[in-house]
């Protein structure tokens, strides 16, 4: 019987020929990684094992990202922490302080997530990696521990759901943000829970990989457990100039089973805004038109690559900021901040009156730089909008890419960008 | 009897010909300011007045730069605080997170202070814009409600101290903040307590404003009213392409009094380094040689202007910040981060691996942005290195300019430029 390109990555690294969802298997890391938040509890663990050192220095990424550049005396140490460990197990994959991105943003520009991986990560975005056509996921700091000590993790394997994204006459400015929150309006933020979404058809193939990580970012705000979109050749275009070791393409079977397909047209998919309090509350963005935001988020792990950047600044160049608005733009690493700012892309966000960072998590999970006061209403491209996700558990946030966020910064209300344009 | 440019400014804003050190005056104030800190208790004591409106909307200055981009809920509402404050007593000089920068590099900049004015801030580094030829000084937010209200202060009359910094022959590399480091040094912090430092000579004028406004800036940290330096040709071509509104120059009568008089030859004075933990442990550079550093701040209001991130960027172009040091740079204003982005100095601090902040007072006050964990260690181009100041009790910090600053973060201890060049 066929398999899933989901179902292939695992099957090969528990060394079986074959997998069925539901299974339960040991699978082999190529990569196991963890943040300044995540990673210092991990560490702790890691000491319960009868090991002192980790199973492979090369396969483990330690990412300062969060609470970066230190936020206060616990983020301090929090730092300090996944430093000495890193220093003191000769992690390859360590980045400190001003080295460093986003880190599901850095690890595919450095090449250290390469297609037919299995990853996991203290992160739940960690699904983000399966643009690359990896199988990556989120664990806890409890599971990582294990994996550092083991180079092992065990799954059981999920069933997959097809989602074929057919056309390519994509409406003006939509782009991977909005597939993806009109695909988790429509399946809700259960809707694929423990299960892997797999992302395909002539929509997804039209995408570069800067949409497709978007796009695969997100698959957890459905509950999935991995989103994966077949490496085709962007992604090998993409991943050849940057990988150190040999990867493996893997692709899911004719007769593949799925628990589910999902057939959508790209022209029917309209710009999209998730209301608060949950990413599945997308609606187009004509239906949010009007409501007047006080901060707007251009950034994180979700839209804070290159093509996020240009599109937001392709509508601010020439344009102010609504004074009622703060405007923070946070490149995802040094180098897209590097050639952002090659392309003059800095100078408009700086001309337009918006902030803009070193790369880091901050605003996205309430960190910092950027946090709501109570009935404050944010405009963001990150990927969730919880309650009192941003700050204030009575401030709001609003989803969406990074062409609705420029737009609403400059108008001070939701709009469409031919609004601005 | 010959008065001191402080008394001169002084007498003239009080209505009187002429004042005496000790002398209880009221004075008209130019220009009152606050910060996101201070402002909002300035705001709530404002609220005890009977007025209800601020003297002068055009004589206001509030400038949310300590927390911002908001660190937390706490510091966003103190934001939201000043920001529905000034749009309701409609300030002028209001800058939004984004268009904004630190105070005492934006306020010169943006010609809202001037030569002349009396100057009062709810924040100690007013003092900063003596470097113009104004008497400028820092107060309580009580004080600075009352300021509010009114728009006059009572001043005690200060003694002045004269400083002459003879010859123009200064050491490599050896800037305003080695001057007023090495002042500090010599008198200790409370050395002008309640006193003028008036700071002039040869080697004050062959100062650029940048290098002026850091020697003015830390007035306070010997525990001075105000540093004062008679604006000359250069103060003048600085403030006339900035000035909105007429000012005066004073100067000190030859046979003004001062309780005390300095001579220092600018060519004695070394490159400074403060010891923890009071700026008046100042020592040559060669004394700090080898002390190991974690992290390195360039910026601030006393080291955040263009000229300091030249200084910088001249030593790092081209080099690495050593493994084990963080280097957080932060140009002092929008303005400062944009014409550093057009020559290249950006590029320079991302190569060589630093972070590169938005402009904020962040890690100088232990705000955020680079907080030190236990047992850490800076150097810092900031003004204080107070227990604390940058984060846990048991770190330290160390102060020095800019030159100093750069080539101990690439040689990752504390070493003389000369090192590293």
């Amino acid at each position: 019987m066929g398999m899933t390109i989901t179902e292939k990555i695992l099957a090969d690294h528990a060394g079986l020929t074959e997998v069925v969802p539901g299974q339960l298997i040991t699978g082999k890391l190529d990569l196991a990684l963890a943040n300044d938040i995540t990673g210092p509890v991990a560490i702790q663990e890691f000491a319960k094992f009868e090991t002192d050192k980790v199973w492979d220095p090369a396969k483990v990424a330690l990412v300062p990202d969060h609470f970066t550049p230190n936020k206060d005396i616990a983020s301090a140490e929090l730092s300090k922490s996944l430093r000495v460990f890193a220093k003191n197990q000769k992690i390859v994959h360590y980045w400190e302080q001003g080295r460093v991105g986003i880190e599901h943003c850095l690890l595919p520009e450095q090449g250290v997530t390469l297609p037919g991986d299995v990853i996991i990560g203290a992160d739940s975005h960690t699904c983000t990696y399966g643009a690359l056509g990896a199988f990556a996921t989120g664990v806890g700091s409890t599971d990582l521990a294990a994996g550092l000590a083991t180079g092992e993790a065990w799954f059981r394997v999920p069933e997959s759901i097809k989602f074929i994204f057919k056309g390519q006459n994509f409406q003006p400015w939509v782009g991977g943000k909005d597939l993806i929150l009109y695909t988790i309006g429509k399946i809700g933020v259960d809707g694929a829970r423990y299960k892997a979404m797999e992302f395909s058809g002539e929509g997804i193939a039209a995408l570069s990989m800067d949409n497709r990580f978007t796009i695969c970012n997100m698959a957890i705000e459905a509950g999935a457990k991995n989103g994966i979109i077949v490496a085709d050749e962007k992604t090998l275009a993409y991943v050849k100039e940057r990988a150190q070791r040999p990867f493996k393409v893997y692709e899911s079977d004719p007769d593949a089973q799925y628990s589910e397909v999902f057939e959508f047209n790209v022209a029917d998919i309209p710009l999209q805004v998730a209301f608060p309090h949950l990413p599945e509350n997308s609606k187009a963005v004509e239906e949010a038109r009007g409501i007047k935001i006080d901060q707007v988020v251009i950034g994180s792990c979700t839209n804070g690559r290159l093509e996020d950047l240009r599109i937001a600044a392709e509508i601010l160049r020439g344009k102010s900021v609504h004074p009622d608005v703060r405007l923070i733009v946070i490149p995802g690493t040094q180098n897209i901040y590097k050639q952002a700012m090659k392309e003059g892309l800095i100078d408009i966000f700086i001309d337009a009156g918006a902030v803009v960072s070193t790369p880091t998590c901050g605003p996205c999970l309430g960190g910092y730089m950027g946090i709501l006061a109570k009935g404050e209403r944010a405009l963001s491209t990150t990927n969730r909008n919880f309650v009192g996700r941003m700050g204030h558990p009575e401030s709001e946030v609003y989803l969406s890419g990074p062409a609705v966020a420029a737009a609403s910064a400059v108008k001070g209300e939701i709009v469409h960008p031919q609004e601005v344009a």
